[in-house]
């Protein structure tokens, strides 16, 4: 019986034939895992599988042999000995696969720590990114992908209904401490960890999009953003919400807070199969625009979700990436009050045959619950 | 007054000078916290630190240059906005900067999304990697850094007691459940989080030196390996137990426990400035080939310990870096016996003037607490 990982293989082999593309490289990475089940952190030895439209090759540390070997479809690991030179045993396997020139795809997210001495070996090839192949296979999910993503932001919501309802208790404790708080709820409901570094901003560290965490406390009448997601079974679920735990917060903050919902409905409703990626921005942009907070609107209304938390379709002006049945995304508007506080709310969608389902239902509110 | 970060900069643009580079170009890594105290993880968006011999520039999207100049000593930052074409901006400051060619150092972590579009921008520039200048730099600890090792390794010594502590109580847990108890007693001695995925690798698991952990039970008479460490303001511990919480292991896990034991305490022992540090791990690997074992010892003897779990100096064959005083690294032979269980042991030293510091002390015996 064929693996699915074997079909992916097999499906981005002819790809590679099709577009005329000698070899795609990877490393530790989504790419990798996603067309092998190989699993393991990117780090500092040579570990780089090679695909040709005909054939398959990887290179590892012996330590690594057994493991890949017993985890995925893999029945030869061309490997090396700490103190040997990787580098030979690559050129060896780039012999064997008669890859000497031509068009090479490096992983996205290949270290130039690797890419420099592919690079060398390979001095009569031209250089890509594997992302032109392999984001087409990857950016449609399967019914199998699609339940983990359910799962993923069914019990990332339930963690964010459960400490959305500490109410007045989340008063006083600091950013970190909730955050250790959620990791309990997401645990105790079976998820994997988080699926990144979890946002918990309050009060002006809301008003920064990326900050994560840190040691400022909670203080009532303050909006607080929660931004998070755990894993199932290696898809992400995201969410935000964005809450006040106890108190009034000003009133500037309900109006934010409305728009950017607002934004978030328009977007959602503009979700259909055969619009563009760019138009989805629009509609939520043109919301936020029209309420007169255009400029602090600091960033793309989405991104793809699937093996990785940020990949293709990105929901950004000007993509004119098709929507399709399949594909999944966030829709993440917000507005930025520099030194304040922040409003985003986002959930994740599949777009179906006729719209899409969104993968989040947990109150959009701001009010305790 | 100058912060820590802005000095190391300067003497990193002395050893640009020095060593006639034209350009050092970073991206969210341990490098560009290093010598700048600004830590983001890699991602899809173009954020790309430039560093000359004479001047500084970061290209960053808006939406962290708020957070950039607020957490760090940069006053400006040259931003882009979702939407925009980041390598317009990277051009501009290319030519603010003056950097047109020469020799370009890329971090030695750059995706290969950024790197490539680099080399097309400076097509008449030589690459090389960001570590051929800042490796020098970052392999001696300061004491600031050393403190934070310290604490780390004592942190990690505690959880790694505590755990042991279990006794017959950890027999019947999940592997991933025990590391959910280290977790708790790492995040109950103000630990931050895990330096790295943490490998509790029980009977055969064991034998796999890079296995993470699983649902595999933990069984009575069976020895397991306990790999993990903590961070303390930045700085990881690590260290190694391989140990058997209830009943009586197989004889020869007795045997070979006792050789890496003494592997280990043959290359502590001749941890001293002026030597190599291939030279440590000659002396941790003849021991284990004396007792028969060397096939069964799959990996090096140890890395370099700091911003990274695994930097220079690599303790390998055939490495001529010669050891000075501050620099850190672990100690860890094992040895692994297919299918059936390993034995590794691991402590971090830090180089001395006349030898060296453990910052492990917890128990190396493999019996019950």
């Amino acid at each position: 019986m064929t693996t699915i990982f074997e079909d992916r293989l097999h499906r981005s082999q002819n790809a590679l034939a099709e577009q005329g593309v000698d070899a795609l490289v990877l490393f530790p990475s989504p790419n990798l895992y996603y067309l092998t089940g190989f699993e393991e952190e990117p780090a500092e030895r040579h570990l780089l599988a090679f695909v040709t439209p005909e054939d398959f090759a990887i290179v590892a540390p012996t330590m690594y042999a057994g493991q890949i070997m017993e985890e995925t479809f893999i029945d030869h690991v061309d490997d090396w000995d700490d103190g040997e030179d990787p580098m030979a045993v690559v050129e060896d396997v780039l012999d064997r696969l008669d890859v000497s020139g031509g068009e090479v795809l490096l992983d996205d997210r290949m270290f130039a720590l690797f890419s420099l001495d592919l690079q060398e070996a390979l001095p009569e090839a031209s250089f890509g990114l594997a992302s032109e192949v392999l984001d087409d296979l990857r950016i449609t999910k399967d019914e199998t992908e699609l339940e983990a993503l359910r799962e993923a932001g069914r019990i990332s919501d339930e963690a964010c209904v459960a400490v959305r309802e500490l109410g007045a208790d989340a008063v006083g404790l600091t950013e970190a401490e909730l955050v250790e708080e959620i990791r309990a709820e997401i645990e105790s409901r079976g998820g994997e960890g988080f699926s990144f570094d979890p946002i918990v901003g309050s009060g002006p560290h809301g008003a920064q999009p990326h900050y994560r965490h840190g040691d400022r406390e909670i203080r009532a009448g303050e909006p607080v953003i929660l931004d998070f997601g755990t894993r199932y079974d290696g898809y992400p679920g995201d969410q935000t919400r964005t809450v006040v735990f106890d108190g009034e917060p000003p009133a500037e903050f309900e109006e934010i807070h409305a728009v950017v919902h607002d934004a978030l409905d328009a977007a959602v409703e503009a979700v259909e199969p055969g619009v563009t990626a760019g138009s989805i921005d629009d509609a939520a942009r043109s919301v936020i625009e029209e309420a007169g907070y255009g400029e602090q609107f600091l960033h793309r209304t989405g991104h793809g979700l699937g093996l990785e938390v940020h990949e293709e379709p990105y929901i950004v002006s000007g993509n004119d990436t098709v929507l399709e049945p399949g594909m999944v995304h966030s829709i993440e508007p917000g507005i930025y009050l520099e030194g304040e506080y922040g409003a985003r709310i986002e959930d994740i969608v599949v777009v179906t045959e006729d719209g899409c389902e969104r993968l989040n239902d947990s109150p959009r509110t701001w009010e305790p619950l």
